[in-house]
């Protein structure tokens, strides 16, 4: 269970079932996640938290899709069991075909076994790419 | 200083040289970044790796400027710095603009936020996604 | 299931009931927690860690609550679930109420997005920064 | 060097500015970190991330010195040098001693080893511990 | 459950089908672990992992058991319990006694708790560490 | 530079001058590491430290090599890089050769690749290791 109850929404008060609405909204469902039900403990976090999804997650230089993979891909590295659920859910929604999150998990095993070779052998940055680009 | 020596091309055997050659011909550069230098120090690791980076990182059902962005957050959520300086230089030459890098760490900051959050409040995953998809 | 027996009290060897009864004196309850139950199969390991317990979190420089949720934000950056529920029942015992809960997740959530755009970003310590004080 | 330009007041732009300003005024000082310098090229991510600054850090059900302490605890769990620096200077200016910095480190310390050990040995949540507060 | 299939003999595809029959006939038994049929969906991946598995732990300069009680830490320091549980029964069945694992917990704790107080005090290297060995 | 001071011979008080002697005839050497000179600042920390390694990587079930090499395991996968650079010197010292150090690194990268897709993917523990061994 939680560390904070996963509150209901006649246990939501006003501004948390404000950030419900909007979250219905946006998402054209009628379901909460129960991480939104568990920030609605402190309904201020949970208001910033959800703007910036809602921000960080639209169409940008970088398209949905793309930000969902890396949104996974962090998860994975983090060890957040909740959010690979949630967030690979997410992404199947927004169009990660099977073949595209195998690749994503081949590049994050990839990463993870080039980080801890270049951090185990304590490998110096190369001078040219020390330089911060203008 | 890294804890092996980052050999030189005379330093390397031929085993290692064999993959210098490739590292060469593949990205059209001569220079050979001392991760992979440190490696040679251990040819069938080296061989290895380079393996595996040249086959994972290529076009496939993720373009290879995605996959780039993909292991810069992994490198980011992993801490490790070599990676961040030689892969933000990498995915750069492949065209990543400022706005794309801007995009890609405010996703990797809001993954951070949100999975500590749920994992320091201990959220349960939903039902709904508890079901592998078929 | 615990990778090591989660030894009763007739299973606990004389060195590790020692240490319970120790616990039990201390903690003012006649419960012994899972994890001290699983390093009761390494009696030594057992001795020493609860007495770095009792030693660490007493009253110093800092109050036992303080000390509370330091561990408790530990916890969640280290991903601990075990440490974060038995931890955030010990603070609550101690006078951590909901809204310093809420705060102190605030806090971990803040720091763990500041922290990870230093990181993905490199940012190199502030030449003011760099000197040790006094 | 940071993986973007660590931007001078003459290359940050009016909104980067106005940040700067705040900082400025809400700090009593003119120096301004290179975080902030760097967070400058996404003038958005700066607002946000300097505006949940001044509001997580501020009093509240926890004084500002806790959460100084426990921002530094998340650092050091994180390994980010650079936040560590920052935020132990921030914390001597807000009345940290050294008997509160090592008491604080000795709490991290503990969590660390106490959490390695709860994860390694994959110690169940006591059924005590599983249910929600109300 | 897990985000992709966990596949049956019957849903595994002649590559997957390969891997496992190689498996089975390396361990000498009849058992697949659930990690190799989530892999199956990416028969490649499984393949190439697979063929990493069976050589790096053979024997070499360092014996399997030796490189089993490594693969157990490194496992613990990434919080992975799958792993943790699986290469707990494996070094069980090379040899592994619970003495053994006891110290080999007491190490991970020893490093877990050293590590985090090198990098909370931001420790420099010594200068007579910083050279390479030839 | 340490967050705190590192400490020389003269500016070391009675209590951490005992440690400081202890290391010197324990290791047979006249140089301390800087690790116990910044430790020194926290006299009872320090000695409770070296006791415990003191302690823990002497001969036992394991025997002093083996302890060292996963003591660098871990800190490769914790990011130490005081730590890999103090004990790769002191493993080399015990007789870890390039060809050992060279394994311990490819089951450090094997270790963590596979706990990566493990985590990533969110494979169950088979019913058959969730027993605890008796």
């Amino acid at each position: 269970m939680a560390l904070v109850p996963v509150l209901t929404d006649e246990q939501a008060g006003p501004e948390a079932s404000a950030v419900f609405d909007d979250i219905r909204a946006s998402r054209n469902t009628d379901y909460i996640n129960n991480i939104w039900r568990a920030l609605a403990n402190d309904p201020k976090q949970l208001k910033l938290t959800w703007e910036q999804v809602k921000t960080v997650m639209s169409q940008g230089a970088l398209d949905p899709l793309t930000k969902g993979l890396i949104y996974i891909a962090v998860s994975a590295a983090n060890g957040c069991g909740y959010c690979l659920h949630t967030h690979a859910a997410s992404a199947r929604a927004k169009g990660m075909t099977p073949e595209m999150f195998a690749e994503l998990m081949q590049v994050v095993v990839l990463a993870s076994q080039t980080n801890r070779i270049a951090i185990g052998l304590q490998v110096e940055v190369d001078e040219r790419y020390k330089e911060s680009p203008r």
